[in-house]
C-alpha cells in the first residue's frame, strides 16, 4: 500500500518547504486555490511531490518538496502562486510559518510490505 | 498571536523531523503515547519544538525541530521512544515516511502583527 496522501519521492538529498499555518473562519475560495496551487505546482519544473493535511481546529501542515533551492525560488516568483499567497494573508491565515529545509536522509515503512517479513 | 500549535524556534539553522502517517483504526493506546512521547521528546536535549496535526482520514504531519544531527539520534535510541516505535509498526500505523532535513531558511507571518503596518 502507498496511499495517495503520501508523495514518492527519489533519494535525497532534495528540498522540503514546510509550511504550517492556523486557518482563519473565512472559507471563500480556500479550497478551490488550495487545489488550485497544488495542481499548478505539480507542473513546475523541480516539482517532486507534496503532503498535507489540517486538523478540525484549523492548524495544519503541507510539506512541498523541490529538486533544488532554483526551483523552490521559481515557484515562490510565480505571479498566480504570488496572488494566492496575497488571498492568504488577506483571507485565510491566521498566522503561519515557513522553513526552507534541505532533506539528507529518508526512510519508509509499510505494513503490507513489512508482513513479508522484509527487515524493517 | 502566536498560538501554542507553532513551535517556537530560534534561527536557523536547525533540523527537522518530518513524518508523516497513516494511521490504522487502532485506538488503543495510541493517543497517550502520542502526548508521552512529545512530552518525553521535550526533556531531551536539543529538543526545539513540535508541530503536528493530523486530518479525518487519518494521515498526519508532525514535525519536530532539533538542534543537532547528534540530538535527533540521541532521541532515536532513547528506550522509551524505541519502544513506542514498536507498537507504532504493530498496532497504529499502516505507512509512514520519516524526512531528517535541515532546516536553512526560516520565515513567520502573523495576521494580528501584521495589521499594525509592519512590513512583512
Amino acid at each position: 500500500m502507498h496511499p495517495s496522501a503520501f508523495a514518492r519521492l527519489p533519494r535525497p538529498p532534495y528540498y522540503a518547504v514546510i509550511f504550517s499555518a492556523q486557518r482563519t473562519d473565512v472559507d471563500d475560495g480556500y479550497g478551490e486555490t488550495a487545489a488550485r496551487m497544488v495542481e499548478l505546482a505539480a507542473q513546475q519544473p523541480g516539482f517532486l511531490g507534496v503532503e498535507s493535511t489540517r486538523g478540525e481546529d484549523g492548524f495544519g501542515i503541507t510539506v512541498a518538496y523541490w529538486e533544488s533551492e532554483e526551483a523552490i525560488l521559481a515557484w515562490r516568483q510565480h505571479a498566480e502562486h504570488a496572488a494566492a499567497r496575497e488571498r492568504g494573508r488577506a483571507e485565510w491565515y491566521r498566522h503561519f510559518e515557513l522553513r526552507i529545509a534541505k532533506v539528507e536522509r529518508a526512510y519508509g515503512w509499510d505494513r503490507d510490505q513489512s508482513r513479508g517479513g522484509g527487515a524493517v
